[in-house]
């Protein structure tokens, strides 16, 4: 990271019982060169005071607003005030806490999706762009090793031309109708389009399907006919949606998400055809890569051998066979976002082939993805023409 | 099977070198209450004659054509004419044959997909109404005790209500272009349409995965929208092809199909969700049939385990982990079949329940898959409504 | 197979009802090329003949001994009289059946263990020499074409010089205590030494591994230590057995065998260490064999595909990924067994490399394995030498 | 925690290139109550500096012996000094390091293998009792939460009576000789008997095997034969293991461990055999449990989940098929171990049920059985009875 100290992190939103807002503070703790220093964790100050307290922080730099946050932190001497922020409220609210961040000059991690509509986050975009701060976005499936060896295949050529992807991610956890307390209220926020967006399962997991396909393949969705359904009564929003694809250069795509697949897990898969070979990765297997070709053995690539790529080596903190998972993966985000700033604030230049973790701009193509396969959808599941992101 | 003797046996086609024709005779033969006593081997009466001696028939049962095979056949004494004919030919023959020997009185079982046109197809099912003849199509894969088992599971309502229904075929033999010989000739007759019919891919394999789909579900496509693609360049027919699909009662389903997915062997894959659970069939692992339901363990079933079914355990040949698989699962629709051509040739009625295996009901449902699938496919992957069969 | 007629079987023991005598008649059956004729299918002569009605055989050719069986078909003229018989009895009656069956001139398969103790395995070593009639011993899992496969491994070097070899064969079936009757006596004969032998569970399916072991490797046992147990209270013999190896040319081994592994069905499996690599293979997942080495991606090999060695594309009936199991392994030991039968019958020479078959010297090597590890065992787990066989 | 700051963490070893203390430092991080603010990182002053920096520690935190860091901690007020140490040294020093600092009444995490032979371990063992510091092990395969559910299986009576276990532990890497320098010296400390013990393999990983044997299903060995190999010639320690085991209680056991299983990566797995049923888990596959159980569908329990055991639970950090792995197990030795020092550090009493991690007694265990293996295997792999401990 090159800095001769540790960056210094506040946080907005994630307090107690929050389940995204703990994954963030153990992946930006894991690699000991990041400190939690400030935070507003709640819209409710009694809770971000008492969370803020749960993680050993000094009282005052716990905040009842994001406001009250970026006043303060703006306020402290260079040596003290926040580094960066990591953004992990609603969907609804992304927009304001970090245009409130970045205006301040305070480079931002933020959860996905990016924002509310496409319309925001071209707004975003163009806010990031003017204040030159670093922005990242928490596509964490994209910070898996074997996910980052796979991308190296595309790009090597070892796949041939790409023919076919065929992205899933399947979960089952709202096969019940948990969103729907007993005053009919909707408790879980994700159902609630003032609070989640157009869509609830594309929105929050389709995104990071397509986010996937993007990430490994490089291939652009041209034309999307996409079929989002509601299977449990009473929802406002989908639980599960359908898509075919046409990518720009003729490939073809099917893209499956799903909440109310029984059972299932968590099951992001990914599989690439391509005229020489195909590859394909389970989430829930993560450690493995697996390399299928005609008339020759199937291979399993695995996390920590000698024999991966840069990317795959680089994105490694134990040797193979000593799994790595989740945490890690969303870990490896953050490392190179933390890079980045570092680089910033040491006054440093990026180097020649970049960073590798997830922009504003992957952003804005989610959201281009959720309001195409939306209108696809309105529209009786007709293709609908991508938008210009 | 209940009759004091073997049946017996014709074929037409499957000659010396043909893949599908030697599985038919092993899944006739395994049980042993079959004898194949007869044949037509192929067009060319040389070849037809060799084949013959291969599988040790008498010569004078041999014969050069299925017209020959026909009339010399139904001139035979009733204890020594064949029962049945398997016919293994090409599709654009299956029509003809069929017919010829079904209005001799001698029952049918047919390699799928049954013949060349819906149309074809219909006219097909009146003549083994007018007949009377039993008439299986070698769906094979319905063979496989845990297809039956997984069944059995929507049947009892262990599901509860189908909301999605995906299955998959991925094949990669077709990822070289094999077809085309160095004269320029299609030398695959499965990509010529003169004998393939309108598709290659979506008739071959396609029509496997929609027949799987129904016999485990019982659920009927409603409508569909079908985008099939020729990635290798040259082929007159599709080499693969993805399906988005509304059922009857508001399932929906995702089917893809391919030759071309790289690697891939014969991926035959089914996955259905229900409102109280799941269940998972690869016929790469034929053995197992996974359930998945939210909070609880997934289970593995497994044949040959007293745990299962009536249909599983009547359609098994040896205990639990003494693995079964392609050619006993072929076996299961002869059998099956075999009961009701002896019943037939006994005198006794059908079961109250019927036989399991797929009929020319089967066989139309195909076609109009086929059809329908094409028909979208050429209006730009729009949506069309299924015929009625 | 070369004969312008299919061979003709005979069978002693097998009745109704009985397991392994199915699975005998299915894998003789499955290539057409051997016709059940004759038999004698049980101790009880109604059984018998009734069993024999249940096959199709004309009664005259179902005997109520398998003395008189020997006797007539002796009697017989050339071309009708069985050219081999299967015994499919229990292990303490092999010996005598097959001494009279060879002494009579005719060919045997036989099932395993091959008998009752060592002394009476040379013994019958020294008859089938005498009277030069082949000898098949259905040791079937080495019909498997991914067993095939891995001996060709290691033949050809692909694993380099042997360090460890482990071998497991669970099974869970006798977790209860199934075979003690309401009258106390013993129902199942495995467990009772009179008809079973010195050894249950190492006879039974120990043996089974430790012929995988030679079969594959080629490695001989020079010590052996063994603890054979009876958890289940009441057992005159072992239902489990633990044996350390060490095999000539300083290779070690673990063979472990257990009838009393809750949950397992057929575990068999086997692992092989070499200096260059190392190759894995589970019986309940036949077409696959696993190839490991360092720094390098995990291989998994399939049955089927264009890159394995000729055994295993010999022995192999469908394209890869239609999965072939347990009864085509079996029949791939009947097999070639009938090509060695024809080829006597026929007068022609064997080839060069011989046959691929299970033999008497197998059989004997089994029952010293059976031997060796009982004497380890009841000296208290005491390393033994192996015997000279 | 419950403490109202962070614990203050010192290390022992660990320096630039080490993997273990890499590996230790993470562990002690994720959950965010523990910091690490001194150290003396390498026995090379310069080293121990340098690595300190690379820690962003103050720079007169860190030491140039172990020695000046007990007097110079010892020597800091309360609330500066260090709570704890994590000794990540070679085998050779835990016992003089260990010592030291407790005897300065600063609590220990202690890599294993504890100490260097079972005598100076039960010194150890004196000392621990007498100071009355928390002493952990990290054993940290006992850390994965699905080891827990296993051990909670066992202890609820889910297995029965348990009649087997099979434990391995197979790696591959040192199939090459890498041990061996240009310079014939050893560079592989595990290899070198001076530093390592009388055992590298059974001491480094065999004991992790017998760790996890012990935790799951609480049995202790009786009697043990083992068979150490040195495969790769030139080494003065074993690179292979085979091990039978008769537990107290009558259960069999088998252990092996292994360096030179090519291509294996780090298989520690184990099985566990019970009358009612078995379980099966594997290192590389961390997040599964499985059940299998006669005339019953295999369950696979998934980490995570709500039907799991209060233990597993609470030793969790993520949702279901939000992958844990290595990192969050050692973590969850770490945590406990936390608990248990801020408890001390707080003056409150132990939980009734005590704190769940490794102590000086699985240590003590574990050289127990070092030391066992080493002696039957000197005398010829002869049994012998294992010591009390």
């Amino acid at each position: 990271m090159k800095l001769n100290r540790k960056l210094r992190m506040g946080m907005v939103g994630g307090g107690r019982g929050a389940f995204i807002g703990a994954v963030h503070r153990m992946a930006a703790r894991l690699d000991g060169e990041i400190d939690l220093v400030a935070g507003c964790f709640s819209a409710d100050p009694a809770k971000s005071k008492a969370s803020g307290a749960d993680f050993f922080l000094a009282p005052d730099r716990v905040y009842p607003t994001y406001q009250a946050m970026v006043t303060a932190e703006s306020a402290l001497p260079a040596d003290q005030r926040i580094d960066f922020v990591s953004i992990v409220t609603r969907n609804n609210t992304h927009f304001a806490v970090a245009k409130a961040f970045l205006e301040a000059g305070i480079h931002v991690v933020c959860d996905k999706p990016l924002c509310f509509t496409l319309k925001e986050g071209r707004k975003l975009r163009d806010i990031v762009r003017k204040t030159g701060c670093v922005f990242a976005l928490t596509h964490n499936y994209t910070g898996y090793p074997m996910v980052k060896e796979a991308r190296d295949w595309v790009r090597t050529g070892k796949l041939g031309k790409i023919l076919k992807v065929v992205a899933e991610y399947p979960q089952g956890y709202a096969i019940s109708a948990l969103e729907t307390a007993s005053d009919g209220k909707i408790s879980n926020w994700r159902m609630d389009p003032a609070v989640a967006g157009a869509s609830n399962c594309m929105g929050d997991i389709g995104t990071h399907a397509h986010n996937l396909v993007r990430y490994i393949t490089g291939l652009e969705i041209d034309e999307i006919c996409a079929e989002l359904s509601t299977f449990i009564p009473g929802r406002p929003l989908d639980d599960d949606g359908n898509c075919l694809i046409r990518f720009g250069g003729g490939a073809k795509g099917i893209l499956y998400a799903s909440q109310v697949s029984s059972g299932e897990e968590n099951n992001l898969n990914i599989r690439v055809f391509g005229t020489k070979g195909s590859l394909q990765w389970f989430q829930e297997n993560p450690n493995e890569l697996i390399w299928k070709k005609a008339d020759a053995p199937q291979q399993i690539y695995r996390r920590g051998n000698s024999y991966l790529g840069a990317a795959a080596q680089a994105n490694t903190r134990t040797p193979f066979a000593h799994p790595e998972a989740f945490i890690e993966a969303f870990a490896n985000v953050y490392r190179a976002a933390a890079t980045a700033i570092a680089d910033k604030v040491g006054g440093r230049k990026a180097p020649k082939d970049g960073y590798d973790f997830p922009t504003i701009d992957d952003g804005v193509a989610g959201l281009a993805f959720i309001e195409s396969a939306v209108k696809s959808s309105r529209r009786g599941a007709k293709w609908v023409k991508f938008p210009k992101v």
